[in-house]
């Protein structure tokens, strides 16, 4: 049911490149639907990536959209696009549990703002997808598409597998510390993490780092899905959203890449490290500077902002979660994991000034990261430590293993430094994928899919182990 | 039933004063919230202020507060402060209805983030205070408590009237445009909007231009409740929260105060200017000095940036509203008001870039009010166009009266500059009240205060008609 991946062969699956055939009545988004929901019968049973499928109302969306491309006058490029949502943003026709069993049966029958700018687009929404318990780190039932035995990552973990095991074109995650970049490279995805406040968050903007993003098969619809949600939306409330083309942009060669280590490279394993390096020699050999800590001081000073990302989104998070997951607490204490609970009772013992300290550290990393906007036209670094973690699942009366879908290391400097990223997924580690990330200054979402286009164009994959 | 406001004479309900005796056990707060009790059963049928009133819970509060005076252990300064909610805020113990009947009955059993705090802190939450609908200006049953066929202004219009009636001693409201600051100054209250993100807003945090605010008796209920809460809740995601002194700042004269006319000015009506000047006469005589738009270039600058405040709010709140009131819609239409449907279809109406320009003209309003940062102390205007209007209803088969709640016209240029402002009850006109506020850069919320104290403690009010 599973297959090995490599990099250099693996074919995700791709929309945009179907739209002539639609357009042409040689193709309809209907049928393309039906082979989506074939591959769902087929790969769902071990992959588990869906709480909710929609089948009928895809079904009909599709046909409306097969009818506007007979009359020549889709909504927009993604028409008929099917996508699946996480399962932390309303939907108006199908349930939003969160994860969480005291949201099983939630259907407050609302669309987010996202999913009703998806509906606008034409874009086929075709179910929900899973995710840790409230977008955290409490594990679904999704597998590894590569090896079940295996976490896909989360908490995009069914937007993630659902991609990467070619059911849909795309899908909608959400990214707190790692959620959209890190699953996505556990699955061989490519993903946007767009800039703090890019994409209209809808009724999720309780926190102040977090983000929705786009998990798909090719940059084309990676992009093209997240422009057309922004330009119906727009972004979070008080950001000026996502900026950039309404069609792809082109591929742009990087002159200059800054190597960021992150906390994540104390961590690394040996072959990953063997394989990004080996990356990093592919892009030095197509002509591309790189410029490592060493090389300058002031990249030498964002390493030493970034290095406790970690602990500072692991605080800043739990806090501003923290009366809206006490009352769940008070309410439906027993169906709430005790991982939660671990986060909320840390969150409940810092004072204000706790955050206070926390929301000045990621200030002052962001400056840092501005003093670095002209060194060079990114940064890379690797999406996730290592190829995606065995997950066994937790052992009763054991304590609870700590990152269940995997270790968010190399994803919480991004968060923090309100980043725009793009995960590429150019490297295999014994037989299962490992992404890398460019990583730019804020509102340079499509200057990173520039580049993430050219590198995945020119760039050879390495596959290690 | 009602009387005629003086604010030489009027005596506001306080509390402050009141612990000393709570302490020495010569009073209770049990006894106090009787007293409330009282007033409020005098008074509630024809000023209307409640939604919703918790007297079995209050009275278990007050015990339990009493008991902590007896034992020498009140929980914060406010132990025992008698409070009632704007009904926008969840309360575990009460409905939130927000003044919308699509929302009848709705009961989600959490706590606000400030009313977590404010019961941390001790405080006995009363009840739940009519609000116009969902916080816009379709109003409720509020009378204003100094003559029923006037409205006691909005959104927080029974947290305003509550106060003002002598019901309690404090109220949350909120404000988006003039929310709080207004129907203050219609009541004859004192209230702080404090600096945007100030106090946390808990589950109300989706759009970026509202805060919760304090409206009370005196400056020391006033800031004393809103620093509570801050030391425990914090400000909104992403903000530093209320900075300033546990105990209220003393009384400090301002040097210099720049008069701020904002768009107000041009509506005034005869009698409030000759109140206003007169007030400004009277600061002048205590030795402030004033600084007017024609003395200095940045302040003429300022009053262009601010004078399509009603405008540029009037963008950016129903498109940040947009998406959640059309979900509203689409679910219970006919329990929606034909204002708040008017205000959607006009958010409906504008493309992301629409309001991106409102954000702009936004960010440049506050880079003129930083830049007029050192000319004075503080800015003083208005915190109303006059006395409150007239309430008659809407009539049947007519348009819908523009503003039944006031003209927030004195209010949208603090909301939009995210500044500080108190209001201070210190005119009045044939015979309603109308307020005075004091307007300062952000986080300097406490040195409003003190400017405030020392204002109502040097300055006589003036009455005008």
């Amino acid at each position: 049911m599973t297959e090995t991946y490599d990099p250099k062969t693996f074919k995700a699956l791709t929309f945009h490149d179907k739209v002539p055939a639609f357009r042409d009545g040689s193709d309809t988004p209907r049928a393309y639907l039906e082979r989506c929901l074939e591959t769902i019968a087929e790969r769902e049973p071990v992959v588990k990536a869906y709480v909710t499928l929609n089948e009928d109302g895809a079904r009909e969306a599709a046909d409306a959209s097969s009818a506007r491309y007979k009359d020549g006058r889709p909504l927009s490029a993604i028409d008929g696009l099917p996508i699946s949502i996480k399962d932390l943003l309303e939907t108006k026709d199908m349930p939003t549990q969160m994860g969480c069993e005291a949201y099983a049966g939630n259907f407050p029958k609302n669309d987010n703002a996202a999913v009703w700018a998806l509906r606008e687009s034409g874009a086929v929404v075709l179910g929900k997808t899973v995710t840790a318990e409230l977008g955290g780190s409490h594990p679904g039932a999704t597998t590894n598409p590569f090896d079940t035995t295996r976490t896909p990552g989360g908490s995009s973990s069914g937007s993630a597998a659902a991609v990467a095991s070619r059911m849909v074109p795309a899908a909608i995650g959400t990214q707190v510390g790692g959620s959209i970049i890190r699953p996505a490279a556990y699955c061989g995805n490519v993903a946007l993490k767009p800039t703090q406040g890019g994409i209209n968050r809808g009724e999720r903007q309780a926190t102040s780092m977090s983000t929705h993003g786009v998990h798909a098969g090719c940059i084309e619809d990676m992009w093209q899905t997240a422009i057309e949600i922004a330009q119906r939306a727009g972004g979070d409330r008080g950001c000026l959203g996502l900026f950039g083309p309404a069609t792809p942009p082109a591929a742009v060669m990087p002159e200059r890449l800054i190597v960021l280590e992150t906390a994540g490279w104390a961590v690394l394993d040996d072959d990953s490290k063997v394989a990004f390096e080996g990356l990093l020699e592919n892009l030095q050999q197509a002509g591309v500077t790189l410029l490592r800590r060493a090389d300058h001081p002031l990249v030498e000073k964002l390493e030493q902002a970034v290095v406790d990302a970690p602990g500072i989104t692991g605080n800043i998070t739990p806090w501003e979660n923290r009366w809206a997951q006490r009352n769940l607490v008070n309410l439906k204490e027993e169906f709430v994991s005790e991982r939660a609970k671990a986060t909320l009772a840390k969150a409940e013992a810092m004072s204000p000034d706790d955050y206070r300290a926390a929301l000045l550290a990621r200030d002052s990393a962001q400056r840092c990261h501005a003093a670095i906007g002209n060194l060079a036209d990114a940064m890379i670094t690797l999406s996730c430590p290592g190829p995606a973690p065995l997950w066994p699942g937790d052992i009763q009366g054991q304590p609870l293993a700590p990152r269940p879908t995997g270790d968010a290391i190399f994803n919480t400097a991004s968060s923090m430094l309100f980043a725009p990223c793009v995960t590429m997924p150019l490297m295999s580690v014994s037989g299962m994928p490992v992404g890398a990330q460019v990583m730019g200054q804020q509102h340079q979402d499509a200057r990173m899919t520039a580049l993430a286009r050219w590198i995945m164009d020119q760039i050879a994959p390495v596959a290690v182990g």
